[in-house]
């Protein structure tokens, strides 16, 4: 039998028309280059992305196209987000910090219509430009006193092209599985891959980020995402904020600037902010050398990357700031799991907490989470087993664009039996509390054992004279693998191997415990700062165990 | 371009399947006649749905059969809410305290093959079996130990029906907008009318009533619906609250008695809790009388009818609880406006604010409102303007079971732009808060102007010495309608009507005061409690102002 409710579609430009009317006078803030401090409302807000809408119309994008954007964090560009998505466009953010080659691939890929760039950025199209296909204009987002000079035919100043327009304009309704944005993610192997999501999976993605145990954002909340509007739409606040009405602050360029983080903290009043571990790590090094304070900040959300436990203690111990860990990837919009404490947490100790918020955090309704054996079989909650760890939901990518739509293919990522395979290994806990233990092709499998590596990285790198570590599984003819471990010391210091290894047996399960130790000067990292194993497992793909 | 995001469709089944997984721990705890405080976990509440799953079928229960239910608020009627909508059949609640013939009508209207009900309300549906047309088992709620003697020869007992089954069930996975659930909507005129949710409108409707300026449901809340389950799904706390993993606590039948409500917040630490202004009036009574305080009680949620702010004062006031009072409709799941502040409100006074609470709320994000004067024409939200409220969403009517589907047509709430005549005439302040005036049909049209006549059934009821008020507009030769206030006196009191004049216009705008009061014993309701005026003026049809 059919429900008898109204056939309304979700859209984003919902967001929008909901947050003009309902906090007309709110404010958003925004560090640009042309501007060190732009404010303006959401009226403004509202009234500009309309402007924009028509600007697209007259530059000749049509319904589908693909609009690349290639900026930092600021209104600007959260106006493309919302008048290029309302307009039945797909928003395509695309990271400038990228290899030039993969930038070109990306937009080649996409067949990116128009790309917005910032004016810093600009360079990286210059320099691009004779292998951009398909693309037939530029729009640089700033204002004509701040355009750069160019020898490119095609190039237009953003704020140019929105003075021409006018500010009425009906946002369209229409299918909300509609592509509405577009971000390719880079592996270590092969072409970056295009996630393509709909606006009915962003309109559901914030929904469930704003749920009080998920951000809690909310109309009193001044909120600042650091996270990148290139990686994964910054983890979806700026839709998830522009609908409960919070103020806004951009930090733009600056998202790696301890001060200028501080400075906008402590300005603008900010209690809400989110971004990658190494982000907090510059914050608190600069609070830590000026004996600055963060007293607004009541919580610091954080993943991309596993949180290091001392930026946890330190926010919380030192700043009265709670971290908030999350879990997900651009193939899950990105959020799967995040801290929240249950009831029955009520009475846990400050330590208790911090270490709860060491992990990955508790899965969020939507998301549907299995780790399973190597025969798929699905493991227990019970936070010993762990195993490949799958999802499935609503803002979960089926598959790439323009490869393979069918379950269990090779370059599909979801299964035959319609589960996404994230490549992470997990363990998780009776509790709902979900660990990452290690990426799926970086588990080391020695005889019948899964090892983590991650687990003998964080060992390692606990020693004082230990910079960074790598572990890797390499070949050995009695377990198949056994973990080999590749570090940097601390500047000046001389530990030895043997010292090291007796340092992780105390540390580590006996079958855990690397059988040998290489010192290095230095370990390949990717585009996006993360540790390259495989160009680690290139490297070392002759080494052999010395017992062996 | 389409997106590539899953096709996962929004089942209610998929927040049970969060819920014990995510919080197998936390607990339920449900007053019933056959248990004065059962309580059990989410684990068990799982366990039991799964049987109830399978007992439907066992019974012979096909998708989309409407499945009756005639109790109270408790945890036999939270396992039908999820067993019966989680396996495709349709969950329809009626309300026990309506008159016999209509609970016949509407068992009929429906079609109801099962009805399950309450012990108490048992007594009922023997005087109706021989009205019952399509009925084919009667299912009481409770042990076999409590079970009612009665004649009637396809009676079951819930318990029994369970202990023959086994807990294994899949939930299946169908079309998000298949009917759920049903409720009937009964005004002053005509039949009952049957409004139908889908899966679709529920869980966007729990996602949006979670919100922390909603509700703020969230994992560490102990929630304590009054509104009962038969009104509006209990405004959505059943979903709401168990997606996001919050203790419930279930008044069951003693949802008017000031008593045992104290007795539970106390007991078990209610900080949210949600019901009419009459239950919230029973409760400050209790604890004016007996001296007693409900500390753990953060908020509590009010609707159904203007919260009085006598109501507001003293829980804010005496008691340091909130009230956050919402708007909506049967036909609105019910969530339309409720009591958020904003980031601008951050400095008001808590005189300021409780001015606040005493309007119907902001609107929340998916409902899109509008007032309009007569010519249809949207009018602005400058807090001056007042018209005839419309809405438009996602978990919004777009018709009444068995009736026109087609907008425009005499039998559909829908107009023919798409939007739902809510029958209220409302303002709308320039920060998104609404504020009822009046309904459609009783406002009083003078001379052009509309006075509400809430108006000045608020400004009488304001007099020391009037019990109850009601205003209607009675034919005036000159001015086509004019106010004509009925009162009833409070106990004792000897005002006249030159005195009550004189006191009204000090409140009200000239052409708002009364041309007559006419004082009387008694004033008629309808079923649920509301001024009947429908029945006033049929009764003072033939009545002709003095002057006139």
């Amino acid at each position: 039998m059919q429900a008898l409710m109204m056939n309304s579609q979700l859209m984003i430009s919902s967001i929008l028309k909901h947050a003009e009317k309902a906090f007309p006078t709110q404010e958003i803030v925004s560090v640009t280059v042309d501007n060190p401090l732009h404010r303006y409302t959401y009226k403004d807000f509202g009234a500009r992305s309309r402007k924009l809408a028509n600007a697209l119309t007259t530059l000749g994008a049509k319904f589908g196209d693909r609009i690349g954007t290639l900026a930092w964090n600021d209104y600007r560009h959260l106006e493309l987000y919302y008048a290029v998505s309302g307009s039945g466009m797909v928003c395509h953010t695309i990271n400038p910090k990228l290899f030039p080659e993969q930038v070109a691939y990306i937009i080649n890929h996409a067949e990116d219509k128009f790309i917005f760039v910032d004016v810093l950025v600009f360079p990286l199209i210059e320099a691009l430009k004779d292998h951009l296909k398909k693309v037939e204009k530029i729009i640089v987002m700033t204002s004509p006193a701040a355009m750069p000079e160019t020898s490119m035919d095609n190039v237009v100043c953003y704020e140019t092209l929105l003075e021409a327009e006018n500010d009425s304009f009906e946002w369209p309704e229409f299918d909300e599985n509609t592509a509405s944005g577009m971000c390719y993610t880079s592996g270590t192997t092969g072409n970056p891959k295009g996630v393509v999501y709909s606006h009915r999976s962003t309109i559901l993605h914030a929904l469930v980020g704003a749920l009080p145990d998920s951000t809690g954002a909310r109309a009193e909340e001044v909120c600042m995402p650091i996270v990148p509007m290139f990686h994964v739409n910054a983890w979806g606040v700026p839709y998830a904020s522009i609908m409960v009405g919070s103020k806004l602050v951009m930090p733009g360029p600056k998202l790696a600037d301890g001060e200028t983080l501080h400075k906008l903290i402590e300005g603008e009043q900010v209690t809400y902010s989110s971004g990658v571990p190494t982000i907090w790590m510059a914050l608190l090094d600069y609070l830590n050398k000026t004996g600055k304070r963060v007293n607004s900040l009541k919580t610091a959300g954080t993943g991309g990357a596993a949180c290091p436990i001392g930026i946890i203690e330190t926010f919380n111990k030192k700043y009265g700031t709670t971290v908030k860990q999350g879990w997900g990837m651009t193939e899950m919009s990105p959020l799967g799991t995040i801290y929240s404490p249950t009831a029955e947490m009520a009475d846990y100790t400050q330590e208790q907490l911090i270490g709860l918020q060491a992990k990955q955090g508790r899965c969020v309704f939507g998301v549907e989470l299995k780790i399973v054996d190597e025969d798929n079989n699905e493991l227990p909650w019970d936070g010993v087993a762990f195993g490949a760890l799958k999802v499935r939901g609503p803002w979960i990518a089926s598959g790439y664009y323009g490869m393979s739509q069918t379950p269990g293919d090779n370059d599909c990522p979801v299964d035959s039996d319609g589960w996404l395979n994230t490549g992470d290994v997990a363990m998780i806990h009776p509790n709902g509390f979900m660990q990452i233990t290690d990426r799926t092709k970086d588990v080391i499998k020695t005889g019948g054992e899964w090892v983590s590596s991650i687990d003998i990285e964080n060992a390692a790198a606990s020693h004082t004279d230990i910079a960074e570590a790598a572990a890797i599984g390499r070949y050995h003819p009695k377990w198949t693998e056994r973990p080999l471990l590749i570090a940097i010391k601390q500047p000046g210091a001389n530990i030895d191997k043997d010292a090291l290894m007796a340092f992780l047996k105390d540390k580590l399960h006996k079958w855990a415990v690397p059988d040998d130790v290489v010192f290095v000067e230095e370990l390949p990292h990717t585009a996006t700062g993360k540790l390259n194993k495989l160009a680690l497992r290139e490297k070392f793909k002759d080494y052999e165990f010395p017992a062996a």
